[in-house]
C-alpha cells in the first residue's frame, strides 16, 4: 500500500462510559470505514476518560503526530464535558462565545428555546472553525488539524459527513474478501507466501467461530484496484487448491 | 471514587481490522464492564495496527505506567498475527516451544490435528504463564504484568474469565441510572451541584436520540452503596422538582 501520497489520522474516543462498557463505542468504525474510502490512514485510536490532563496529553502528542485528529465526545453543556475547554488549554487559546455558533444555534431553535444553558454550548477556543451540527443544532469545531465532534453517534456521523470537504484526500484503500471453511492453520503457510509475493496488497486472516461453524475472513486491501483483484483470484484459487471452499457471504 | 485501594487498567486493542472499520470492536465493552465489577479502574484503551515497533512501543509504555494490560489480537497461527513475537521482543524474551501448551492443545485436538502449523501457536515467550482456551485449543499468555488474548470475541471472553483469579480485585465500582426526558442545558446547572456536593459518587451525563425522542441518561458511579443510593434519589427528586419525568429503562 502506497502510504507516500496518504495522510494520516488518529480518533481520540472521550468518555468514561466507554471504558466503564456501559456504552458500547460505534464511533470508531464509521470514522475508520469513512476514512479507508478518503484513502486517509487511521493509524491509531485511544479512549480515555474524562480527565483534563489526559485529554490536553493526548490531544497534543496525536496532533504533533498525525496529519488529522478527530475526537468523540464531552462537547455538551453539562459538568462533565470538558472537552471543549480542555482542547482549548492544549493550544493555549481563550475560550470566547462564537457569533456564527451562537446564530447556527439561533437558527435550530429559533429565540424562544435559545436560553442561557444552552448558549454554553457557543463557548468556543478562540479560532475555532464550526463544523455544522444538522441534528441538534450546537456546532462542532475544528482547531488547527483536530476536528472536536459530538459522542452521539447520529450526530458524530452528519458532523463528520459534513466536514469531509477539509480533509485532504488521498488514493482509496480498496478492500475485497475471500471466506473460506477451512481454519487459519491450514491456510498459513500459503497466505504468508502469497503476501510476501506482492506487499502492496496487505493480508489479513480473521477466523469466526459462527453457531459452531469455524471458518476465516481473508482480506485483501490495496490502493491498485487491478492488482487487487489479482491477489483476490490467487488466494481464491489457493483456497480450493489446497482442497477448501470458497464461500460466498452476506 | 476512592481509587487509593484500586489496581489500574489498560486494554491495547490490536487489529488493522479494528482500525479500518471492517470489524466492530466488542472486547473493550466486556473488560471494562469485568473490571467494574472487580473494582479495577480502566484507565485508558488504545487500539492499534498490527506493526511490530508500535506493539512493542505501547505495551512497554502501558506495562510501565498500569498495574495490569489486556491486549487483544493477533495471537493466531498466520503471518498478520506478530502480537506474540512483538511482546517477547517488548520484554527481550526469547520465543520456545512451551511444553505445558503442547499438552493443551493435545488434548483438545488429538494427536491426529495437532498438526505443525498448529504447534507453531505453542510457541510463546519464555516466562509465560498460560491462560487456558476451552473453545480453540491454543492457549494465551501472561508475561508479567501483560495478559496476552485473542481477538475473536467468545473466545477472548473465556480466556478472560479464565484469568480473573490472578487479579486483585478492589472495591466494585457499583452504578444507578436515572432517565428522563429533560435536556442536557435543562439539566446541566443543577446536577453539577449535586456532582460538586459529593465527589465519591460521579455523575455522567448521556443524551439519547431514538427515534426521533430525545432524553437523557443520568448515570452515577461510586464504590459505596449508601451514598450511590442517596445521590440517584438526589438525582431523581431534582428531575422532578423542575418538572421532569424519570423514565423507566429496559
Amino acid at each position: 500500500m502506497t502510504k507516500s501520497t496518504q495522510k494520516t489520522a488518529a480518533v481520540i474516543i472521550i468518555g468514561n462510559e466507554i471504558l466503564s462498557g456501559r456504552t458500547q463505542d460505534q464511533n470508531l468504525a464509521y470514522i475508520g470505514q469513512r476514512l479507508a474510502r478518503l484513502g486517509i490512514v487511521l493509524a491509531e485510536s485511544l479512549v480515555i476518560p474524562d480527565v483534563e490532563e489526559i485529554i490536553i496529553n493526548r490531544v497534543k502528542t496525536c496532533a504533533d503526530h498525525y496529519d488529522y485528529v478527530f475526537t468523540t465526545g464531552g462537547i455538551g453543556p453539562t459538568h462533565d464535558d470538558i472537552t471543549t475547554a480542555a482542547i482549548a488549554k492544549a493550544f493555549a487559546r481563550q475560550i470566547k462565545r462564537d457569533p456564527l455558533a451562537v446564530e447556527a444555534m439561533a437558527r435550530h431553535y429559533g429565540d424562544c428555546e435559545l436560553t442561557d444553558s444552552r448558549l454554553k454550548m457557543a463557548d468556543l477556543p478562540e479560532g475555532a472553525s464550526l463544523i455544522d451540527n444538522p441534528i441538534s443544532g450546537a456546532p462542532a469545531f475544528q482547531l488547527d488539524n483536530v476536528f472536536v465532534l459530538a459522542g452521539v453517534p447520529s450526530i458524530m456521523r452528519a458532523m463528520f459527513d459534513g466536514l469531509v470537504g477539509r480533509l485532504c484526500p488521498g488514493a482509496p484503500i480498496l478492500a475485497a474478501s475471500v471466506t473460506t471453511n477451512l481454519t487459519e492453520s491450514v491456510l498459513a503457510d500459503g497466505l504468508a507466501s502469497i503476501q510476501d509475493a506482492c506487499v502492496a496488497v496487505s493480508i489479513g486472516s480473521y477466523p469466526y467461530f459462527k453457531q459452531g461453524v469455524a471458518g476465516v475472513n481473508i482480506v485483501l486491501r490495496a490502493t491498485d484496484q487491478a492488482l487487487l483483484r489479482q491477489q483476490t483470484t490467487t488466494v481464491e484459487q489457493f483456497v480450493k487448491e489446497i482442497g477448501g471452499v470458497v464461500l460466498e457471504m452476506d
